[in-house]
């Protein structure tokens, strides 16, 4: 894929506001616009980082009152002339104006073009670049961290410090083949060893870091599993209608609400319908049974509500087995009915009624995610791509430490190396080049006029 | 009602786009903005109509990076000083950052509270405001015409000019008053007659605009009367497709579809759902009959769909009144049935299956409209707010005219053509005092951030 520069075109805000914009770039964005905008002057003329108010013109007819403003290469989005006209929030003004532009030249931008080209331009690498489609698919405070930071590029600069310390271990190894005549040894085998199980240990923790960052960004997948009396829709409501309150403190704002989506201290998590289970005999039943323990496989949490009308003071044996990595939180609802009760240790006592227990399930539900122990700057892994690229890069990384302790010659161990990272690179793009198809699939996910 | 100036915030865009923007307007817009902004230097050092790249911070925290762009007093929409934040199109951004311009001291504002404050900065008349809403909502060439040419101001001009001529008669009529032991008359009554009834033409020509300006705002009503298998969906399917095509080549945007609407050559048309009708002593049919009847008495145009499977070859009589000032087109589907057949003069044949005489009908509803009678100028109303004042106007003239034949006093007379300049100051705000209550009720239509 290369970099074009013809006059590319996008609304870049939703339909149905006061205002929407327009963006337009590349090396003929003023002339493009300048065909259509009738201002107190041309906007080829004006400096960049100034915003001009004139009309779209449709030969004598008055499409709108817009501002233009203008941003000169190289200090723009993409790193071309750019230009963001802002008019009245109307779908047909917009397609009018789309009109116009594409008839003085411009075309219709794909998906992400415009982050493309910055790509290019090098204003961002392609984690970055990644990011800002995550920052604005952003619904909760731990999401919109993940991607801010990721996006600001601290994650980038610790790949890229992998990534040197690895080239310097090429370096090294390559550096012997020029004098392998002599028979010296430049990079000593145990330094390297050190150096190579210390990369290893880094990749193996941000791999780690990708079941917890995945699920921050996506919501942490939470089964709960009780008998349908046991109170679950109530909680689920509960949390819901708590939520819905905050939500609509901020006047104008709007979001798509996910069924059954709770926002707990800005982290989000995801309830997973399930049915009840038990052994029994009927096939069909099986079948919703054998379900349930399919979602319960990719709860982070699980949370087993029993029925205080039916507690008997001890909690029974689980009836699923609870995957690797996730908690169990034992929680018996209806404790209105018996408010004198003393629960076993562990055991949350709730009233889904009423509300109370409600704050201890909560905090609970947060420590379980293990997102308290995160620190704001530690780089965690979020996109399954990077992970990939991670985990391929860390067998390449074995296979060379296997080499290194198998005697593999020089050569051959820093091609193992060149290959771990190559996809380290990978993920941001540097230092690689990348095929169309990975390009095609990481810039389609992106909206228009992005 | 007393003009405001505490800074006043709001999203202008909708949730979804790969922006969004954030609108700040009051005495304190650059404090209230710099407590959270973190750019080059502060914006209020800022000039006017210029773009600052910057971060909005939550203390250590950042919340995105952002464009702001600074408006100085008067020279802004609301005639304040006014920031536009241009941030990631993230609901979760834009509700963390009115948090915390809310917590520097803004408040959210109330719909149309921004277009309020530039009709009070005298930016905007009253009817140049409305017309900012209706260009908002506008979904068509000719509903984008009207309200472009109402916010450009020849509407309020219009109006103006015949409040003008009416303080003048008043002035006459006054000085009369002061000279009432002389018993002149400045104000030669055949002189004020014609003038009067010139203006009551005036008034007469604009009420009478309101019936197609309303149409062409809210979208031309069309009733469909025939019998079940008459083809009346495949007709409209037909119609709509053909206009989804259209609306579909312009990638990205997109717009409510009301159902059963569509666009022919920039007029939208409602297509108004009937039932068959035919007499019948059945009650619940005949109760369907009467919905019929009450949807043709509102349309401004009936087609009448005739099979051509039972056409005799002339055209029965309607089996329903036309109600005044609409269009009858009879229409005969299935021609490809009988190919040959020749048609009564005046009626459209039609293959809605296959598209043939498709093109003779949309050009008969286009004719049946009446627009294309208006002048790209003609000063059209389309708000019923307006048709009532002018109504009003209009009752007033014609009393004010009954007692210039009665020999009216003078002091009399003026008061009722104050009247009329009252009902007619209404509709521009201008030279009248408007109840909060008007204010309100005009404001409260506009969407939040405009």
């Amino acid at each position: 894929m290369q970099p074009d520069h013809d006059t590319i075109l996008a609304p870049a805000t939703a339909t149905g506001g006061a205002l929407a914009v327009i963006r337009i770039s590349g090396d003929d964005a003023f002339a493009v616009c300048d065909r259509v905008f009738r201002g107190r002057s041309p906007l080829a003329e004006a400096q960049g980082y100034t915003v001009h108010y004139g009309r779209i013109v449709d030969g004598d007819r008055t499409i709108d009152d817009v501002l233009a403003t203008v941003f000169r290469a190289p200090h723009s989005y993409t790193g071309e002339n750019s230009v963001e006209l802002s008019c009245h929030g109307s779908a047909y003004i917009v397609s009018e104006i789309l009109r116009l532009l594409f008839a003085a030249g411009g075309r219709m931008a794909t998906p992400g073009e415009f982050t493309l080209r910055a790509y290019f331009a090098g204003k961002l690498d392609l984690s970055q670049a990644e990011a800002v489609a995550d920052l604005i698919a952003s619904s909760s405070r731990a999401a919109h961290a993940l991607a801010s930071n990721q996006m600001r590029g601290g994650y980038s600069a610790a790949l890229d410090s992998l990534r040197d310390r690895l080239l310097h271990l090429t370096s090294l190894l390559e550096l012997e083949l020029d004098f392998s005549e002599e028979d010296v040894e430049f990079a000593d085998r145990q330094e390297l060893q050190r150096i190579m199980q210390d990369i290893d240990q880094h990749l193996n923790q941000l791999i780690n870091t990708f079941a917890l960052g995945n699920a921050l960004k996506e919501g942490i997948p939470v089964a709960i599993v009780g008998a349908p009396n046991a109170g679950k829709s109530t909680l689920l409501n509960r949390l819901l209608n708590e939520e819905r309150a905050i939500v609509s403190e901020i006047a104008g704002t709007t979001r798509d609400v996910i069924e059954e989506s709770v926002c707990i201290e800005g982290i989000r998590f995801r309830f997973i319908d399930t049915a009840g289970i038990r052994t029994t005999d009927d096939r069909l039943e099986r079948m919703g049974i054998e379900r349930t323990l399919q979602r319960i496989a990719r709860a982070r949490i699980v949370i087993r509500l029993l029925d205080m009308a039916h507690f008997t003071g001890s909690v029974p044996a689980p009836e699923f087995e609870l995957p690797e990595r996730c908690s169990l939180l034992t929680v018996v609802n209806k404790i209105d009915l018996q408010p004198d009760i003393s629960l076993p240790q562990g055991v949350i006592g709730l009233s889904a009624r009423d509300g109370a227990g409600l704050d201890t399930l909560r905090q609970a539900l947060l420590q379980s995610t293990g997102a308290e122990e995160l620190d704001q700057n530690d780089i965690v892994v979020s996109n399954s791509r990077h992970f990939e690229a991670l985990s391929i890069a860390r067998s390449a990384l074995q296979r060379a430490l296997n080499g290194l302790h198998e005697g593999l010659p020089a050569d051959l161990l820093s091609e193992e190396i060149r290959q771990v990272i190559r996809h380290i690179g990978e993920i941001t793009g540097r230092g690689v080049i990348l095929s169309d198809e990975i390009l095609g699939t990481i810039f389609s996910k992106f909206c228009i006029g992005k």
